[in-house]
């Protein structure tokens, strides 16, 4: 475990029987193997061939074997609406099993500020965020705007028409006249969370270093 | 002047000889002509040759007599950035042109959200609203979120790289979670001036045939 | 209930129990909850546990609850052709629960613009018109050209080939060279009733502080 | 001059020198030569050596020679704006170089449908029509209405913003719910003409060997 | 039966019900009324409530009535592809119900081209061709600088990877370098054939008042 | 100095007496100013006003004043060709005034793969990673697979055809199936360098506060 | 078999009794026929009816006989990742059938350049390299860095949110900055081994004129 | 000089001083230098410096040395149009300088297909064809069907409106039914004779080698 993460498979396109050879092979040198975009009826075929395997079906992550690493600080994610769910629990489960704390804050979209505004100690004083929406994609430019630390945007393809498939999101992230913004794949939950992880660990060596 | 609106010319790709000729027959039968997109160096010409021309640089627009109406009620234009007064000020001189009240708030993008909040009043209080933004285009959902009131988006052609020349302010724009937002063309300052106008007048007529 | 609109719940994505729980804490507040995009199998299924549910197949709006707000003025929403009913039925039921009255003029598209002409007097004496359009999208442009009232342009997805989807309907919108329209997003006949509402609830309130 | 139409040259792209010797070669063998897409001052160097050059300068075509073909009917060409005129032109002086009578109709876009209609016996009685509109382009799809003859549709470029370059025309071209329409591409009034004298050439051979 | 063609009705979006409802109502008034786009399960409920009905299943056109008109000339189709068939054969069965003669060349594409020369005669004495291309779309070039008639282009959403539903084949033929051709919508067999049948109306007429 | 990042203008789109008078209000509050995106001639004329006004003309950035914060570990900028100097000099020179040492890394573009692997300590005991690349935009999945730290991806403009002003490096980019990656906008050195800076700045934080 | 390869049918849009009659009447002059994108029941009911046909359900290739031709020189095919493997495998049997020795080297993607380090003497010692890649499609260029032969590009239709079905992949490989590189269309194997296959017989018709 | 080929410098974006150095460092170590897209002004001020300097305008390359390798076999080049000259000699010239034969073929278009087939030994008979084209881009399809040896495809960005710069062209070749096709970025000459030369190589290689 070279990085000090989990091993992870990206399940799409792969069969069952594929999934459970790589998880074979993975977990003879890995304390905790996961599985990322893995369908219920999946897990459920996979859990009769390997007892420990563990299934997060909002995340539609799959977990074997404990992580024990223990990491300083928070990883902080925000959502826009209750349809980003899915792929902020993609982020939220990540982050745990490779061994952070993770604070939840959903349904604080934009359109409704006064809800963002009465949580906006949360933003201030977080250590990272990661901010998950769909339509327009408006909410990691206001939460950059109040936040002091990094902050990774997740567009989501929740949405109809021009948001095209996460698209618009996508541009309202990249184009965001605040600045601190990190921006991942559309519902790339997953990577925005390894993204977090990887600076908390920085923070973390900066911290065990110090002087 | 069927519609009580000024005559008016798109001057893009008309020489100033053709728009010189278009404004003499029009001023006939109409008390105001304005013509938008217009240089200031073919402003400046058509001066020589028509004394009463009027010309407000920063929206590009000349105008010619002057508008007898006086509607109630007022236009309240909000910008994101310094980079979209143009569009913002051809939306306003339309809009005063017209005959309408024009209250104008630059400056107050969503990455400082605390501007904005600070004349929140101004928001909840407008008539109508007409709102430009470029880059990621994320205000006019805030402000409609806070407003209860018709908003006109705007988007803008400001910004580099994704902005795509305002695609992404526009997408973000027609994708708004919040409810009550109608959109206009890219850098269309002169559409949303219009558009408001319109609904302010059946406002005023809502007003006059009351009881 | 702050603006004196229903609360309303945006089915996608949500499964029936989240909906049916979302239902069951806005009612609380709110004499008037409706839910769009509601797929006729989960109405049936929530009507079981939600005597006074009410569900308009062609718009997929569920309801419950009345609204005692009555407005002055009417929304008038033309369509192009038949396809384009189901947008359009979801802006006349969302206009008519949010408590104004709606007129509807339906397949009157602009390749036989002798249908259109022939109901001119409905457009030129209309409060507030929803054109709503797929395939070229042409008809709000040639309706605003009649109207002189504020025109709300719907592309709908309706069409094959370069239709996208209803881009091509869309950009017509946009590009109009008639004035006075905004645009809302493909298919979001809701949004366009909601931006018609908050329109003549201007004019109801110009109409009332008359003196 | 196998097809009888006249030998033509696509000047973009070419020096003066090499349209010269291109003009050079052709006459030899057809009786009329014209170059497409001339600038003015590129025509003026040709002017001094090849004294019989004429030049149209708002269809940016140059000719030498004549054309001895005369056909039955007439191309009517009707333009949506005035931006229009030099794509409108360079169908209509390409339509008279080779042979045919040309009928201009100018300035009858969709937003204002009255002077259209006032009009339309030209539709009506036409042999075939090249509908020429930017912006939304709209145009085309209301002429086909009215008219019982071909119509090609020529988008143009003219616009701004969502106009894309003429793409915002052509989709409205290609989605045209009436029928009996053929498009060309952005600003193609050459493609137009030529596919609009292969039209008229096809009704005179019928004419010609009728009974 | 103004246009001398048969009343159509597109059921992409109607019910069996509301087709048979529209069927009813035009018959009274036309000779010969024509379904384009309808799926073979549907045709055949149609088929019980109304017995003269024709199924075409390869076009998905179904026909009630006849046509008396008989027209001179023809109307040549020409296939890139065996999967181009549907959209030929809409163009072809339409072609057919308008009155028309249709000539069929399946399956010469430009990768063989012998095969296409060796049918170049029925391409250079053609009256009228259409022209049906998937993938890359380049048919209508080739045939266009062969033939000496006009030429309309269909493209097909045959294909896969960058033909981007026909969006590659569409290109295309707007693009050709070839004079004479006119385009219509991707799979738009019906559209070029009414295209088509204008021309040969014209034509037609052409012939019938020479004297 | 509420961020404790210098005071930013982003200079496209003002005239030079505006940024003038923006420096002088800002530097009021704030130690230290910059200007992105500023033109050398512009430069100049502001030194003639702005005695201390410094500027990098590669990274087209002007600064007044100092910044007295200093921050352990250091960011490290990583470019794949020459034509990205302007863009990875705009992240150098942001960071360094924002207080951070800088590390530089140029011309080490994938296709060459030996340059790169003969650096691949700089990249494995790298703090955080800024990694700069045009054209394919590959560089940033090949340095975040060597590197065990948070890489920030900055696409640009650079190259041709189907580069598409920097999409396709950016589409590269947000794909990569390596981890920890988080993208910026086109060009946007500056806010790579940012977000580079907020990292670093939570890395001292924890620093700070340890044990 | 004028070319030396196998007749090849395209079985998308194809019914399985079409499929069968192709097969028929090509076999009758071809030693070998194969078709691709065969789905597993369609060549299940052909079996039934063509005893000899042999069936790769990964490649979704059927061949029927045999290829008698033996050429010098193998095709190294390299794919990213294990969702890549069915257009590799198109790549492979196609090669295989043409009478290619083929050369398999799966999984070796960017992100973790070591795998593919480990293997580069396969990379510089092959004649001629297809490399297939989906998400980012970096692979081609690094391999292409490191080798000294031909390489074909495949994209494929791999990833998620902006792969845009393989788009992102393609702009990847067209934009590369190593030389030598020649791309196809997305999850095109099929091409690839063809191009490959000219490419090494040319190799062998230079190797057999030699002196 | 591992691969045998030129060291080349891509112009675009480096000064005339940036490029005499690194011709001045690569001349130490490479019997051929190489610069492409170098504009006509900046090579005069080049060649003031380096005596030997040779420049190419068409092409618009620079030579600096000489290549003595020889390879057997030749590169056919072919272009559909006059404005494609560019981009084919700068293919041309590359080929030359790598130590290629050429042989080239312009203005062949498959508008006018007699020219093309009047040449058909030249295209049947090549060892590597290179083929370019513009606009629509079909003439990579009719000849690899006419040819039986590899073919390299290069869309140019050449004509206008929908040619989307090269776009159409590109989409095109990738679509092409015609098998045994590689292409490149738009507008890469230099791209399709590397890879070129790379196959010609490789013919070479197999040539000595043999028995
Ligand atoms: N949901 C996800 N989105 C993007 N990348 C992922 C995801 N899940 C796993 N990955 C990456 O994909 C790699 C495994 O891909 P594979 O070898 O195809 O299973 C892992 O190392 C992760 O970096
Ligand atoms: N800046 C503008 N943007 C959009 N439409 C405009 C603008 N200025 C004028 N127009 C519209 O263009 C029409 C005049 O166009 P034209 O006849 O070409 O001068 C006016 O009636 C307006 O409706
Ligand atoms: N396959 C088709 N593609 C394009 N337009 C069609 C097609 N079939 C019918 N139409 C047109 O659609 C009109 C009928 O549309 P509707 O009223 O929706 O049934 C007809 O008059 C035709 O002009
Ligand atoms: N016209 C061109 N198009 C694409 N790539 C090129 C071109 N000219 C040179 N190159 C490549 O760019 C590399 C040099 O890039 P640079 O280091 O930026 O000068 C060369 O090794 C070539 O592989
Ligand atoms: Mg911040
Ligand atoms: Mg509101
Ligand atoms: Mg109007
Ligand atoms: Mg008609
Ligand atoms: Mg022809
Ligand atoms: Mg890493
Ligand atoms: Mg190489
Ligand atoms: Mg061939």
């Amino acid at each position: 475990l070279r990085t000090g993460f989990p091993e992870v498979i990206w399940s799409q396109g792969k069969t069952p029987e594929q999934i459970r050879q790589i998880i074979h092979v993975m977990r003879q040198n890995s304390p905790l193997v996961m599985a990322t975009r893995l369908e219920a009826d999946v897990a459920e075929t996979l859990q009769e061939q390997i007892q420990d395997l563990r299934y997060y079906p909002l995340a539609k992550i799959a977990a074997i074997g404990q992580n024990s690493n223990k990491y300083k600080g928070k990883i902080s994610i925000v959502t826009a609406g209750t349809a980003d769910l899915p792929v902020a629990e993609e982020a939220a489960i990540t982050g745990e099993l490779c061994g952070f704390t993770v604070e939840r804050l959903w349904d604080v979209g934009v359109a409704g500020i006064h809800r963002l505004l009465n949580h906006r100690h949360l933003i201030t004083q977080a250590d990272i965020l990661i901010v998950v929406a769909g339509m327009e994609g408006a909410l990691p430019s206001v939460v950059a705007g109040l936040a002091n630390c990094p902050v990774i945007a997740v567009p989501t393809s929740i949405g109809y028409g021009t948001s095209f498939g996460g698209l618009s999101a996508l541009l309202t992230m990249l184009n965001s006249c605040a600045t601190g913004i990190g921006v991942v794949n559309i519902d790339n939950g997953f990577g925005a969370a390894m993204l977090a992880g990887q600076i908390l660990r920085l923070a973390n060596r900066f911290s065990e270093k110090k002087e």
